[in-house]
């Protein structure tokens, strides 16, 4: 049995408690003959995955009345892996999503490293600086590579931090953000304990 | 006598306390025949300006020793202006800048609103959503606009907010920001403040 996290760039496979990936620009899914349990925010995979047997869409068997019509059922799975905490998946965009006692309480959205270098790049060459993740946090920064990354990680971390809860911290740039959040739990496979939970409640393991 | 703030965009005078704009683009500075102090972060403009004799480039009146080599003059003389406070100048990039006693203590930059808006699109069309600046600040959002709109405005808002300091906001976006920022004294023409103060202390006026 295999676990798939289908993205936009990617099939994150769990597969006898081994993750890996595959490009969903080159993979096939219809070359795994076994069952796969999947959920998937990438459109072009959804079509295709339909059409396939033995890939079974998890998302019919989660309540998403708890959640808000256009939120992505990866969030949605990854709430449902806590109780309580907040899950900073940091990919593409860095989701932030609130759980407490079971329950969603809500969520926002940043920019992912890669958009906002991007951004400050755009805005001015002057800024064309990699962020500086080793910056102090704790004070107010006196050069420009340092006042851009405040400007990126300080308001986040400032905003996460006020909550005073657990934090999970997933998604491709997990580690480099643990070094601003060094009590948050990394887990990059949080999505599959997630996904299990939902097959156990369901009875489909 | 005229004071000039010269940006990317534009010539932004102070004649007779009247403030008003020209483009870069299209106005030609030799045309005004009286006097203009001036300062200006346009490399293009820099080296027109030198020629003409009737037009005083003030930054050679500042102390820029008390703030760091790669800083903007406009916000150097932004931070001359105040005594105490955080000066928020809200453009096409935000500059936050925290004065004490007379001392700046430093300041971060963040993407101003164009920039951003264009960051959350390139990330996904389903991102493509206007910023909601009446959104409750309180809340983690359950809508995918708000969540947005939180994700750009909350950190920053808690950042700021954090400092506990008189708030000062200035820039072309200024009174939107306003509406997440009630308390802040909104003043467009801080930077002329700024100027005539530098322009006292050197006697030219």
């Amino acid at each position: 049995m295999f676990l798939c996290d289908i993205g936009n760039t990617s099939y994150h496979f769990l597969h006898n408690e081994n993750d890996y990936k595959e490009d969903t620009k080159t993979f096939d899914p219809s070359t795994i003959k076994e069952k796969v349990f999947y959920i998937c925010v990438n459109p072009h995979a959804k079509k295709v995955l339909k059409e396939l047997e033995n890939w079974i869409d998890l998302s019919w068997h989660v309540d998403i009345s708890k959640y808000y019509p256009t939120m992505g059922i990866d969030r949605i799975i990854a709430c449902e892996s806590i109780e309580n905490g907040i899950i900073i998946d940091a990919g593409s965009a860095i989701t932030v999503d609130m759980v407490k006692e079971g329950i969603f309480e809500g969520g926002f959205i940043y920019p992912g490293l890669c958009a906002m270098k991007q951004t400050y790049t755009n805005i001015s060459s002057a800024l064309d600086y990699p962020f500086n993740f080793e910056l102090d946090l704790d004070k107010m920064p006196k050069n420009s590579a340092d006042a851009i990354s405040y400007g990126y990680l300080k308001t986040l971390h400032c905003e996460v931090m006020s909550k005073s809860m657990k934090l999970f911290l997933t998604g491709g740039d997990a580690k480099k953000f643990a070094s601003i959040f060094p009590h948050a739990k990394i887990d990059e496979t949080l999505i599959f304990k997630g996904m299990k939970k939902i097959m156990k409640k369901a009875d489909l393991c």
